[in-house]
């Protein structure tokens, strides 16, 4: 039976991955990798490029493409079409690599429904996920005691995301710092008011830039990014 | 200047600690841990402990005692007194253990606060949170898309809880099994009474144990213990 180890290899520092995830780096033979389009590295795979380089014998890299739009059917042919990609060259030793960890927003939650149509065994080793890197980096803590955390990926839906802010203590907004000026248009009206803040953009970078403030002596909301986490706590 | 690394590493399984902790623990001379009461061996050391077998040269090993009580002054007591046995050991190579990651529910938020006080220079090395290994162990994505996550980690509290699940796609309640079949009641008068669930007791030991199910055929939930796990969908 074929075996396929998906594996979650952090927010981008390549010692964030877990010994297991490394251990299965170091011996698989096939290793699958998404990417945005054609030609474009694969952000997974260039995350585990040193550990792959350590290796003597290398291993055989296959990347796949997910294209980065909102049809729905579009999106279903690619998971379809790369769900066979992998039935058609999974061994019983490869590995598919996410970012972050597969079981946050991730891809191969997709490719993972499709994959039941074939006779794979799936193990998932998990990852660190971006906003607990973020959290470490910037010594922040996301959630202490009772605190109720939420985490909030589509800004842009705001009537939603208020409605979980009331009852909640920290809000973690993930991906796209282009509405992040909105968001805290909203927040300055809401409990949060009186609240923290640390904002990054190009998160797992060497551009990454944080920055951590009172909500009321925010001006401007300098993130535009799409990669981007804003953390608020109402403390 | 002294030097701390907190490491999170992660939720049971030795493996799961990321290689930048793991090498931490490799080199450091002392490592402070934190136990529930004196004499009783720290879960977070029992998870590393293999790691520093494998050592010739052993660190110099610490307990610090964080009593497992509600009253407030208890607990600053023992949070001032471990920020002080840790500023009076640490050297410039010391490490601070946390079962999972450090910004999630963990103790170490409070100790430093106080660290704050002394001239200690503190690094937080992420980890694995129980939920993600538990995510990755029962193949259950936790958020896809646009899907809105909360964590909620004191279940007793149900009208706060309610008030976030309306707006929310993927609940997870932490901690305290022994509230899990109150939950559920309220679940299944909510918008998650056609979702699934996924719960685990004991988690990150021997004898854990999970159930994947739809929320409309459970009848009793078999949860009793205070290390538990329970996800909840909408789907």
């Amino acid at each position: 039976m074929s075996k396929l180890y998906c594996i979650g290899v952090g927010p981008g520092d390549p010692e964030l991955i877990t010994l297991k995830g490394y251990k299965r780096l170091k011996e698989c033979d096939t290793i699958f990798c998404p990417t945005a389009r054609k030609g474009k590295e694969s952000i997974a795979l260039s995350i585990a490029r040193s550990i792959i380089e350590e290796r003597s014998v290398k291993p055989k890299i296959i990347e796949l493409v997910f294209p980065m739009v909102k049809d729905k059917s579009m999106l279903e042919d690619a998971w379809k079409n790369n769900a066979k990609i992998i039935a058609e060259e999974c061994t019983d030793n490869s590995v598919y690599l996410c970012v972050g960890d597969p079981s946050l927003y991730s891809t191969f939650s997709y490719i993972y429904k499709e994959l039941k149509n074939y006779d794979i065994d799936v193990e998932i080793i998990p990852g660190i996920a971006s906003m607990l890197s973020f959290a470490a980096e910037t010594k922040i803590s996301l959630a202490e005691g009772d605190d109720i955390l939420t985490i909030i990926p589509a800004c842009y839906d705001l009537d939603r995301a208020m409605k979980v802010a009331d009852a909640s203590n920290t809000l973690i907004f993930l991906k796209d710092g282009r509405y992040f000026a909105n968001v805290m248009k909203v927040l300055k009206n809401s409990k949060f008011k009186k609240g923290r803040l640390a904002i990054a953009e190009d998160v797992s970078s060497n551009t990454s830039k944080a920055l951590i403030t009172d909500i009321s002596s925010i001006k401007d909301i300098p993130v535009e990014k799409y990669f981007s986490i804003m953390v608020v706590k109402d403390e």
